[in-house]
């Protein structure tokens, strides 16, 4: 799996890159299934709505086999080191549900602005690789983007700790407005299986999940091993300490008996 | 402007027909014009959200010009005489804004649910027929619709006086998964200027618009003149009793220093 040279060059300009059909069907059945398993567990990892239902497990490749081998999978590893230029390891892993009829908004935000500001992480030398383990479309909650915005650094954010359950640095308006009538707005959607990677300073958010189909998404936030965080104030479950750089397992590993 | 045998079929089965590109970007802008200048009127015809931004001009055609014309468009009216075999009266008018970062939801509903229950409309022969008047895309809350549904029949609803500033007859979770692994969902998406027919049983919801751009779409909602309202419960602007047939005007009506 390596990136050319024209998929390089359309993530530096616009910040993220979308690769439709990278999984098969059998993988993201295994994961919607694995991603069931997760959100019945009680565990302080596997956040919920204001209601009741899940929204996010964290570390996820941690306490499931099926997420700890996607976690080491080469079609989402190996692109990602060609970009960051080096080694990563696992700064954060995500299984997000935005639930059927009730998953809420994501606030806009860069995740860098929380690495950064949180953790103490040096630089934006870190980014999100994300797999649809559904379908993602108009009418479910998609990621929202706007193009270019990674290009302009981190930007002003107030703590919201009010709009859902997560806490989360969020831009104001006039900063999305400014950046949006720059740069657009774009909503890639598709199919179970589609991945997309996305810079940590993209500007990004999410509205509410009105339909009555649920849409997981799984989050890998993967950052150069020497780029690694150096304050720990947030658990370690939200924000990684093991910085050891990943080995890509096989390109079966999902289906493969053992790896 | 006269709809194919094939498109007509499309509505017949779908419950829906999307007509990309039927207003210039001179007429959008006018259209766009008119819908300032009557969300900045305080009538009791013009609604807000619960923050104080537009969410709803009711009748605007009544008082305003280029609403007026456009309510006698020929490109609207001519394809819904076609469809529902008939003269038409305009049985409610609505400018929707879905006001940048805070335009609300509009939960699962059928049109011709509140149409009977309310206004005791004898039969399904009503439809909408709605404007673009700003780009509709996933990021500011697009109209999303059940496909066929409107071949149900009229779903049990309840009254939902909570959720936003509009009462509205509601259907319950059970139903609109139902409805929607049969039909799928779908969210009509295009610039400014696209038109947009369904079915006035036709389930449809709309998501929040946290996107930096607001997105107004006009509705017209037409009637055949021998299906006419009985009930005369709700104020006439939100259900009129004009029952007089409407007469399309010429097709550059909206640009035409007189009608």
């Amino acid at each position: 799996m390596k990136l050319s040279k024209q998929q390089l060059q359309e993530f530096d300009e616009l910040g993220f890159l979308f690769l439709p059909n990278q999984f098969t069907s059998d993988e993201t059945a295994l994961l919607r299934k694995a991603s069931k398993e997760v959100y019945a567990l009680e565990r302080e990892e596997v956040w919920r709505e204001s209601n009741g239902g899940p929204r996010t497990a964290f570390a996820a490749h941690t306490y499931n086999e099926a997420f700890r081998r996607l976690g080491a999978h080469p079609r989402l590893i190996e692109p990602v080191m060609q970009i960051l230029d080096g080694p990563v390891y696992i700064h954060q892993y995500k299984v997000n549900a935005k639930a059927a009829f009730d998953g809420e908004v994501w606030q806009w935000h860069q995740d860098y602005g929380t690495w950064q500001r949180d953790d103490d992480m040096p630089e934006a030398r870190a980014m999100n690789i994300a797999v649809f383990i559904d379908e993602v479309s108009a009418a479910n909650g998609p990621l929202i983007f706007i193009p270019k915005s990674h290009k302009k650094g981190v930007q002003e954010a107030g703590h919201d700790l009010e709009s859902t359950s997560y806490p989360l640095w969020t831009l104001d308006r006039a900063t999305v407005s400014r950046l949006a009538n720059e740069g657009g707005i774009v909503a890639p959607t598709g199919s179970a299986g589609c991945v997309l990677l996305f810079h940590g300073n993209l500007v990004h958010a999410s509205p509410p999940n009105i339909s009555p189909w649920g849409r997981t998404i799984v989050y890998l936030s993967l950052c150069h091993v020497d780029n690694h965080i150096r304050r720990f104030k947030r658990a370690e479950w939200i924000a990684h300490r093991d910085f050891t750089p990943i080995q890509p397992l096989a390109d079966d590993c999902l289906t493969a008996s053992k790896t």
